[in-house]
């Protein structure tokens, strides 16, 4: 396996630093010091934190695997559920300690970069609409009975899974991502 | 009107400072300059920025209005959806800007700090036992017709709160509110 670039490296480092001590409470330095390269050489790669920052959403971005939202091997809503299972299994790996970040960032970051409340908005934008289409298959298949439309659904079930991520975060265990599965069944049942 | 002590300015300032910047975003010298008095001053009333933080929570927690959930003048369902209305109020004063500060706090420091953690998680909790309260006589009074039981919906309703809230952070606009009341309506019509 070839070595990973410096490149490569700050961002995985990045990743970590922001995962355990957010934006704020990262500094460039305990990047560098992670990635285990000078801090001068992070300017070589990136303009500033927040150009790394958006690199690192990039990466986060993949491994949400939205993919899996077009696997049309599974009905609309096992499909869509075993996304979110996805989610919460990720979240379990790391002791439900960092959230999302996309949730995360978006928090700490909206009143103080518009450039990051961008970043953030539109990837929650595309993840919304990916989730959205499955709805819409779903309805079309005639599979939901909630009086819902899918949009309101989309969107509520996307928002309502961040915040039973962040409040995962504060307790510490999957009870609130369980919470949100057992509304989700009665919502798409 | 007696002028505000300088406790009450330190925690004013403090509750600005982290409502646009967040706690690591902020330095003691940023609340004693917005207080208007010498940083030493500062720690004259609060041991450090956590035991400061705290305060800033209860006074939060007061502006909260929990009281509003046993305003018997109001059928339980109607009488949750005027506080949740109300919460909705006040984040559209500050244009959707600031969140709510137990979840911003949750999300930035539920990492960093046990103390903090637990201070979010202790007031969240009381915030979903009155909600579920609320919930319970709704069900008592046989007006919750889902299957869910009050303390599922409880527990799902203030963290899908959480979510559509920080959501608006990020959007700037209400729309995200709106969606949290569409389902509201929806799971306790």
């Amino acid at each position: 396996m070839p070595r990973p670039s410096v490149r490569e490296q700050l961002v995985d480092a990045a990743m970590e630093c922001f995962h355990q001590r957010g934006f704020n409470g990262t500094g460039i330095q305990d990047i560098a010091r992670t990635a285990g390269v000078p801090k001068g050489s992070v300017y070589n790669h990136f303009e500033n934190k927040e150009a790394l920052a958006a690199e690192v959403m990039d990466r986060y971005a993949v491994s949400r695997k939205l993919e899996m939202l077009q696997d049309e091997g599974l009905a609309p809503v096992p499909r869509l559920r075993a996304h979110f299972q996805y989610l919460a299994a990720d979240l379990e790996r790391f002791s439900y300690e960092r959230g999302c970040m996309f949730g995360n960032f978006g928090t700490e970051l909206s009143n103080q970069s518009d450039m990051m409340r961008g970043e953030v908005d539109s990837r929650l934008d595309l993840w919304t609409s990916a989730v959205t289409e499955v709805l819409d298959q779903a309805r079309e298949a005639g599979t939901l009975t909630t009086p819902l439309t899918p949009g309101q659904l989309g969107r509520f079930l996307v928002n309502a899974w961040e915040g039973a991520v962040l409040r995962a975060k504060v307790t510490r265990n999957r009870a609130p991502l369980d919470g949100f599965f057992d509304v989700f069944d009665s919502l798409l049942a």
